[in-house]
C-alpha cells in the first residue's frame, strides 16, 4: 500500500488544468469526490462528470481519466483530473482530495515512484525533466534519447562485457596451474578490457558536448573597451527574443545569456574589455575575462577602426571569429552583419558527433562514469601487470557498482533518491 | 465539413501540456503523426504512443484522448494530446499538426464551435472564460451557475411568460369587437407584464453585485493628506500575497488593488488626501478621489492624532469603517488591527443576496437586459393606456428578440461572435 498522492500537473494560467492522483487509494478517493461511480470502470477510459465540495456546490464539470496498475506512469493507480484552468478550481479540487486522504506530491514524486516501480530507471527518470526542461532541437533529443533508454542500452551493453571478463578471469583461476592457458587468455581479457575502458572513457568524455547542449556552447566575446560587446550581446538576444517569443513563454529569462541559434543553444558571456591597466578592479575585471576565454569553445574577437584586436593565448581545441565592429559590413548597434556573424557561430560548431551518439548531459552521470573509467583503468593496469585474477576481479565489481549507480540499479538510500527527484517540479 | 483546428489548452511550464485538435479531420489527422491506428478507436479512450517528426526522430511519448462527434467539448470529432509540458514538444507537435492539414485556432474558438453546435447558448459560453479567471469562491460561484444554465433558464421562464402575453394579445385581437371580454383580458395581460418587468429590472440591476463580485466590490479608502492611506493598502496587500501564493499563479498582479477577503474581491481605491486647497493640480486630485467615493459602496475613513476625519457626502447605501491610526489599536505601518478592519469590511459586505439568485456579471447581458426593460416597459404603458395589441405586440417581439440576444439564440452575425471570444485564450 502506498501513500495515494495529488498535485497539478499543468501550470497556472492555461484553458485546461490537470491533477495527477497515484497511489492504491487514488480510483478511491477520486470516486468519492466524483458524479459518477468509476470504481469499476474501464482503464484507460475518460468520464465526463462534476465534482461537488457539497451536494450543490459544483466546483467544476471535469473530465477524469482512469489508469489501473501497473498500466500508469507510476505504475500505480492513477486518475487524471482534466477541469478548467482556474486556480481557483484548481486549489479547490486539491483541497477536496487532501481533505479525502491524499497527500500533496513532493517534487518529482510521480517520476520517482515510475522508478521505483520499475517503470524506468534513473537515468530515463532524470531525463523526464531534462525533457520538460528542453527548449531546443538539441536539448530534446538528447534528453529524449536518453528517456527512452540509449544510455540504459550501452551501459547494459558494458555490464554484459564485462561480466563475460568476469567469466573468463574465473575460468584463468580455475585453470592457474596451466601456465601456457593463462598467456592466452589474459590477451583476451586485454583486449576486452581496453574496450570497455576506451567505451567509459568515451561516455565521459562526451559530458563535454552533452553539457554543452543541456546549458549552451561557451561563446566569449572579447575586445578592448567600447568596441560595441555589450551592444553586440543585446542585438543577438534581441533577434533571439523575437524567435522565442513565438515558443509560448520559454524560461530563457532566467538564464540571461543564452541564445538559440539555428535549433542549439549558445551560452553567451559578455567579458569586460580586454587592455593594459593599473587599476586593481579593472584588473579583477580583466582576469574573469580571460577566465571566460579560457572556458568558452568559441570566442568572438572584437575591434573598432579605434582599437585593435585584444592579444590572447588561443587553444587549438577553440574556434576564433573576428569581427570588424562600426565597419561597413558590421555594426552592432543597427543589427548589419548579424545574420553573416550567426552562420559564422553555426559554422564554428562542432557538429562531428553522429545524431545518434550516446551523449553524458547528466554531471552525477559523468561522476559515475569518472569513477568507474579509475576502476577500470586499475583493472586494466593489474591485467598488463600480470596481478592475480581476484585483484583484477574485485576492481571489476567495483566499476560495475559505480556504472550501476547511474540507472539507480543498486541505490535504494532514498535520501541519494530525494536529491535526485528534488530539483523536478511538481506534479512530475 | 468543418476546418480541423488545434491549440495548446495548457500554461507553458507544467509537467504535463494538453493540445487540443478539433474538426472532421482530428481523428485522421492526430492518426497520421500517431504511432498506433486511432481511425477505428473507441471513443472516450486513453491510447499511450509516440509521435514522430520523422521515422527515427521521435518528438514525444503522448496519451492521446479520443472523442467522437457529438460527444467531446466542441460536438466535433477531437482528440486531446497530452505530451510532456515543454514548450520546445508543444511547438513541435503543433507544427506537425499544422503540416498534416490543422489550422491554429483563434482565441475561444473550441467554445465558439460549441456554442454552434448547440452544446451551450452564449450566456454559457461566456461564463466559461469567466470560470477559468475565477480567483475566488464568489467569482466561481457566479461563473459556475451561470455556465450551468441558471441565466438561461431564467431566460427560458421568461420567454414563456412572453409568449404567453402574445397569445392572449392575439385572443385579444380575435375577439376585439366584445369590448366586455377586452377589459377582463387587459387585466391579466397588465399582471404578467408588471411580472416580466419586474423580473428584467430585477436581473438588470443585479449587475451593480454581479459586477462587484466580478471585478471587486469598490473601497475607498479616504483622509487627509499622510495620515496612512497607502500604508493601510500596502500592508492590506501584502496580507493577501500571502494568502494569494499558496494558491500557485492568480492573475492578481495586473489588477494592482484587488485584494481577496474571506473568499470576496474588493477593489481598494487609494485616494488623494482631502484637504482644502488652491493649488489646481492638488485640486484635481482631490476630484478624482471624490469621484472614486462617489462610486466606492465602503468608504474607510481615516484619521490620525493630528488630523480630523474628512467631510464627506456619504449616500445613503453606502457604509462607512473610521479607523483612526498610529493609535493604540491601529496600526497600519505594523498591520496592528488590521484583522478587525477586515471584519469590519466583511460585515460592511452586502450578502443579502441568496446563494442561488441569478445574478447579472456580464455588460453584454446588461446591456441587452436594460434595452429589453425598455421594451417591456413600452408593452406596459402601452397596454395600460389601451392602445392595440398589435403595438403592445411589437414592443414585446422586441424585447423577446433582446433577450435572446443574451443567449445568442438570434445571433448570426460572426463579427458579434467575433468580438465576444476575442477575450478568451486560445485553446478554450
Amino acid at each position: 500500500m502506498t501513500k495515494t498522492i495529488c498535485a497539478a500537473a499543468t501550470a497556472p494560467g492555461g484553458a485546461i488544468g490537470i491533477i495527477r492522483v497515484s497511489g492504491s487509494d487514488a480510483i478511491t478517493i477520486a470516486n468519492s469526490i466524483f458524479s459518477k461511480d468509476i470504481i469499476n470502470a474501464q482503464a484507460n477510459s475518460v468520464i465526463f462528470g462534476t465534482i461537488c465540495s457539497a451536494p450543490d456546490v459544483v466546483i467544476d464539470e471535469v473530465l477524469l481519466t482512469l489508469f489501473r496498475a501497473p498500466h500508469s506512469y507510476t505504475g500505480e493507480d492513477s486518475v487524471e483530473i482534466s477541469c478548467h484552468g482556474s486556480a481557483y478550481i484548481m486549489h479547490s479540487i486539491l483541497q477536496l482530495l487532501i481533505q479525502h486522504g491524499c497527500t500533496m506530491a513532493e517534487p518529482g514524486e510521480y517520476t520517482q515512484r515510475a522508478f521505483l516501480n520499475g517503470k524506468m530507471d534513473l537515468s530515463q527518470a532524470e531525463a523526464v525533466a531534462d525533457l520538460i526542461a528542453s527548449q531546443n532541437a538539441s536539448q530534446h533529443r538528447v534528453a529524449m534519447s536518453q528517456m527512452r533508454g540509449n544510455i540504459s542500452n550501452k551501459l547494459v551493453e558494458l555490464r554484459e562485457k564485462m561480466l563475460k571478463l568476469t567469466s573468463l578471469l574465473e575460468l584463468e583461476l580455475d585453470f592457474s596451474d596451466h601456465e601456457e592457458l593463462e598467456f592466452a587468455d589474459r590477451s583476451e581479457l586485454l583486449q576486452v578490457t581496453l574496450q570497455i575502458k576506451d567505451e567509459i572513457s568515451r561516455l565521459s568524455s562526451s559530458f563535454a558536448e552533452g553539457n554543452a547542449i543541456k546549458n549552451g556552447i561557451p561563446v566569449a566575446i572579447v575586445g578592448a573597451p567600447n568596441v560595441g560587446k555589450s551592444t553586440l550581446l543585446n542585438a543577438l538576444l534581441q533577434d533571439d527574443k523575437a524567435i522565442v517569443s513565438d515558443i509560448a513563454g520559454t524560461t530563457r529569462d532566467t538564464i540571461e545569456d543564452t541564445i538559440n541559434i539555428a535549433g542549439i543553444l549558445y551560452r553567451f558571456i559578455d567579458t569586460a574589455g580586454i587592455r593594459k591597466t593599473n587599476d586593481t578592479i579593472e584588473k579583477l575585471g580583466i582576469e574573469r575575462s580571460e577566465k571566460a576565454v579560457e572556458k568558452a569553445q568559441i570566442i568572438i574577437m572584437m575591434r573598432d577602426p579605434n582599437n585593435d584586436f585584444p592579444q590572447l593565448e588561443i587553444r587549438e581545441d577553440q574556434k576564433v571569429i573576428k569581427v570588424t565592429n562600426k565597419s561597413e559590413d558590421f555594426q552592432a548597434i543597427n543589427g548589419t552583419g548579424l545574420d553573416w556573424l550567426k552562420d559564422k557561430i553555426i559554422e564554428c560548431t562542432n557538429r562531428d558527433t553522429q545524431e545518434d551518439t550516446v551523449l553524458i548531459t547528466n554531471s552525477r552521470h559523468h561522476i559515475a562514469l569518472e569513477t568507474a573509467y579509475q576502476d577500470i583503468l586499475r583493472s586494466y593496469d593489474a591485467l598488463q601487470a600480470g596481478l592475480s585474477g581476484d585483484l583484477v576481479s574485485e576492481d571489476l565489481r567495483q566499476c560495475l557498482h559505480h556504472l550501476a549507480e547511474i540507472t539507480g540499479g543498486e541505490i535504494s538510500n532514498t535520501e541519494v533518491l530525494h536529491n535526485i527527484f528534488k530539483h523536478f517540479c511538481i506534479g512530475k
